[in-house]
């Protein structure tokens, strides 16, 4: 298997997960898509498990494992309440999908995080900020959250101030925190997108 | 052949460089080192070319490619003077090289890089940043030029302001741009570095 993957933030954390010596599992929060990042976890000796809420995700992450014949444990599930026993993963890593809810829902989900993660372990997350363009656009319904079209769909989109995201993280070690604004060029337009990662250790 | 490259830019490049339909060759401005990222161009199939000014540097690539059994093709040379002809390079990388230069010198390089550059033909070059916590530190030897202590060695490290580079880049079509304010544990301590990381095409 050749793949590169487009997260290259999956290879970031995947260098600093092979530097910690503990079990050698994974999860993956929102794990689904054409080129799940397990997969990359997997060719390096990984056992990895992976939830994802949504259907078509699924299949699609199927169809990947079929085609490169892995077996990547990607079942339904909603981070909120992960189905993993305390302390049972050493690595977690969610890559945008945890700013698909509401801030009351972001704390649950990274307190099932930390609920699950090993001592010593860690977990990559990262989150919209608020230098991100889309912003402050469509219907506001909560501080920093708003409604926003997706396609055909109105989603939440939630986005943090540069150092909000610390009050999730007062009990862990921040490894890495990596605040970016790109500027790209998509679908013939630029675009301005606002992200910030964390590595955080428990 | 395994490795994973600690400079993640280089997937996202790399993935850059796949969209695009030219001859498959690579220069890596700046290409030395224990893990040589011309290693990964290689194994994606791309003709590889690498120039480096630093002899020790060249020598641990070389050590690097004994050990996996390959031929990476790099060559002692300067990067404000590269041994191409004009329009031979489909694809140029320079990650953290070209700040350890003074902005005379910066504009050198990069009017070297876009001579060698194939018309359609997409570089990598990355710039420290106003916002790194070195900046203003050491004796200051120009506008944002700075000699700092390296080991046991003054070196010139040059900042950027946010905009600034784009300076370089006027004939050229921007389609990335990453402002990256990154803060990290480095030796025990909290360090703060400022990138501005471009993929630009010509």
């Amino acid at each position: 298997m050749k793949v590169l993957f487009r997260q290259t933030q999956l290879y970031k954390f995947l260098n600093y997960c092979n530097k910690i010596n503990l079990e050698k599992n994974v999860l993956d929060c929102g794990a689904g898509g054409n080129c799940p990042p397990l997969a990359l976890f997997l060719e390096h000796g990984y056992k990895t498990y992976g939830i994802e809420i949504s259907n078509s995700q699924i299949e699609k992450a199927e169809l990947f494992s079929e085609k490169h014949n892995v077996q990547l444990n990607i079942s339904k599930g909603d981070i909120r309440e992960l189905p993993f026993e305390d302390e049972s993963m050493s690595y977690i890593y969610s890559f945008n999908s945890i700013f698909h809810m509401k801030k009351r829902d972001i704390s649950k989900a990274v307190e099932e995080i930390k609920r699950v993660l090993k001592p010593g372990g860690i977990c990559f997350i990262n989150f919209l900020s608020v230098n991100d363009c889309e912003y402050g656009q469509g219907e506001k319904v909560g501080e920093g959250e708003f409604l926003q079209c997706e396609g055909d769909q109105k989603v939440i989109h939630t986005y943090y101030d540069i150092e909000e995201a610390e009050t999730h993280f007062k009990d862990m070690k921040i490894l890495s925190k990596e605040n970016r604004i790109l500027e790209r060029i998509y679908e013939g337009e630029i675009i301005k997108q606002g992200f910030i990662d964390y590595i955080v250790q428990k």
